[in-house]
């Protein structure tokens, strides 16, 4: 079981920080192919991929948007938010073996509505930032702890 | 194999509109918690979402954001291009056994950079909209057809 933290608005405060990091796998990879349906050989064929402007395989851009995502749901308000809104700059491919480092900062609060902005950023382990953006989330009216399940076993043939 | 095929920039018009479509299935939900890592029980477990606000359990919004990546990687402009930024409004959860339809309009047209802005609506069976928003993308100097690679196959225990 994953234990699960979440902040209620209350509890928020302007700069307020979080992080959260994944290393991009050959898993992660097709998994994402999968669930999206973005089958593209740049993502998935290493011969053609060497012909394209990157040279190697790269990740989906949007892969880092679900990381971002991860953060909010997880971390920074974490479970009960409310996803409102989210823009996304895309700087640099994510590429295979890379640990991609997303960085949430509270900008904004709006007690009226319990609106949290956020500034989201996402560098590799070398400091290199691949994306960025903002996002808006209801945060939960209160904080708590709960257990995520585990999720089921998945194999890759 | 699955052909896609892409669309150059000049041949790229003002109103010009793609479609894609997916069905919510257990799979592509467990996928998505596993390959972004957000294991709310919102989304994974039965019984702790019937006592939330949604009644149910409902697919990550993020996943759409992933639809739209998928629409804009596989359809319009399709392969080659390079996405740049999303914005995303989320309106609505999305449900198991949900059909969201991406649907793309070109928008705006930069001919010294290949920028291609797209509108992206997502709308469920009903013609409900679960998210929408707006994606600037370079697009391929040329269009072209090719063969994406088969995923190998996904067991999920």
């Amino acid at each position: 079981m994953t234990q699960l933290t979440s902040i209620g608005f209350d509890d928020l405060a302007i700069d307020q920080t979080a992080s959260y990091s994944k290393t991009l796998t050959e898993a992660d990879l097709v998994l994402f192919a999968a669930t999206s349906g973005d089958v593209n050989p740049v993502h998935l064929d290493a011969e053609f991929a060497a012909g394209t402007v990157f040279g190697e395989r790269i990740g989906h851009g949007m892969w880092l948007g679900a990381l971002v995502s991860a953060a909010i749901a997880t971390q920074l308000p974490g479970p009960g938010s409310v996803y409102r809104s989210q823009s996304l700059q895309f700087k640099q491919p994510v590429k295979l073996g890379d640990t991609a480092t997303v960085t949430l900062t509270v900008t904004g609060l709006k007690a009226r509505m319990k609106l949290v902005t956020l500034a989201c950023s996402v560098t590799n382990q070398n400091g290199v930032v691949l994306a960025k953006g903002e996002a808006d989330v209801i945060a939960p009216a209160a904080g708590g702890t709960l257990q995520a399940p585990d999720l089921p076993a998945i194999t890759i043939d």
